[in-house]
């Protein structure tokens, strides 16, 4: 099968097609999407090789598979179920764990990919492919209400309008929370506002500005260090960025405020599929360009340029 | 009056007596200690200057005073109960606040100090001077249960057997939780054991150990790595240290562990003070020397020695 491989540089290739094991699904990829973490892992992030992408609309189409036939999405962390994490009901964090297109699992820009049908979920019909694909994104946006539900009195800044932002800040204005979208891009605050969220430049935002919970979505290493100054005492600091830089706090400031800081990264599938049925969540002003996979190349240039959403792949 | 006094140095000074203001008490200093914040602070940590000290037991003194001829302990935040923080029960974090000893408010290293009587606790007549000295140290200990109650079930290490190390494995002791108390001190581990706490050193610790929470009493910039390194994935890691320097943290660890940070400060005396009554803690075997206010320059002397406990003050 054609596929995008990531090795010493990023390039197309044809490679054997993945053969599923028991308990495996293969999965013909329908749409993929670009994520801010495929950009970090073509920079180095994680040390990964191979097939890059964990974004994906797929269907089933090995015969011995329950889900044959199915359009499915898929949770990307594929665990040993034995060790403590796995018996702890912590299975994405398996210390024995592969990660599609991130971790010792090759990804979804190919043609196929292979996943065990435990980490499958089927796509209800009303839901599009294009829509689909914002499932893993968005369970990550959802991460946050599952690690610990928000208070609807308590009032929430979202720092950075990009990706995941604006999935954030979609989520929680579906849950009728109390929130402030902010981004030093004016063009990203125009688009979010374009979505009927409520954004506001983050230079128009005043020093002694404060939220009982603050998110950092920016991707910037000094993204929690605005998230850290901006919350309330008590508050909480929600870390969805990941960046190849540590970043030096002030952890006098933590203790003498007593600010939690909280990390979070993939989240439920079930309630995202759940929003995206009900059209909780607009996603067709999110997509900037949709590429043919043979355009991927082309499609990774246009993810790294200032101002794009989401670059989609048509397989 | 007597008091002690840092300004470009620390040095013994004749002062005028404070006057309680409405609602205040005059308080005649028993006991006072040496805490590890005015170790930090005679090294310029707060800016602050002035009378340092805020552990002490006293005696109220002015005949208005409700708690005239009462032994008291005192908390040290005063707020003003207007702000927001104050109408939100955040009063420690009230922001126009003044701390004993700490900011804006002379301490206790002293004869006399004032305070707001709605910061006084009448002391047990079970619980003794000496031991009263650590109400205040105790309830910052305590906090750690007060912002979240750990599970029976969930593992705890405590990094760093000083102060507040042997106060924190104390009380999660008295609370039948499961902690082990690691320091790289051999001197301090048998000092802890010698207090039938559950102590190690930590070289002796395997680099994959983990608890499911981690608490940082080290009083050092990276007691906090590696407290993180020996962390569960979803689980917490309790910040006691403030220093001087900003530490780098690896905010993809958090992130991809989903770890939580949680800073910690004061805490609630009125537990404190049950558990000195009910003589649940052993504060005897925590004191190194007790000086006669007039030597109280030789009691820094010897607070700041490898090996010293606590140095309590008889004024």
């Amino acid at each position: 099968m054609k596929a995008l491989i990531f090795d010493s540089s990023l390039h197309l290739a044809t490679v054997p097609d993945p053969v599923p094991r028991k308990g495996e699904a293969l999965i013909k990829i329908l749409y993929s999407s670009i994520c801010n973490t495929d950009l970090e892992i073509i920079k180095g992030y994680m040390g990964f090789q191979g097939i890059p992408g964990h974004e994906f609309v797929g269907r089933v189409v090995n015969k011995e598979s329950l889900f044959y036939g199915h359009r499915v999405v898929g949770e990307i962390n594929c665990s040993c179920g034995k060790c403590l994490m796995c018996r702890t009901k912590r299975r994405s964090h398996c210390v024995n764990r592969s990660v599609l297109g991130i971790d010792k699992r090759p990804g979804v820009f190919a043609e196929y990919t292979v996943l065990p049908e435990s980490n499958l979920h089927k796509v209800p019909d009303p839901v599009s492919d294009t829509e689909a694909v914002f499932t893993e994104p968005l369970a990550a946006a959802f991460e946050i209400l599952e690690q610990s539900p928000i208070d609807a009195k308590k009032s929430v800044f979202v720092f950075g309008a990009g990706k995941l932002g604006l999935l954030v800040a979609q989520v929680l204005k579906a849950k009728g929370l109390m929130y402030v979208l902010f981004d030093s891009n004016e063009e990203k605050v125009k688009k979010a506002r374009s979505m009927d969220l409520l954004a506001m430049p983050l230079g128009s935002m005043k020093k002694d500005a404060r939220a009982e919970i603050c998110i950092d979505c920016t991707g910037h290493p000094k993204g929690i260090l605005t998230a850290i100054d901006h919350v309330y005492p008590r508050g909480k600091v929600i870390l969805k960025t990941t960046v190849a830089r540590p970043a030096r706090i002030d952890l006098n400031k933590l203790v003498i405020n007593e600010i939690e800081l909280q990390g979070s990264r993939c989240g439920p599938f079930v309630p995202a599929l759940e929003m995206l049925e009900k059209k909780e969540i607009k996603t067709a002003t999110m997509i900037s360009e949709i590429v043919d996979f043979k355009d991927i190349l082309k499609g990774f240039s246009m993810a790294k340029k200032k101002g794009t959403v989401k670059v989609l792949i048509r397989h």
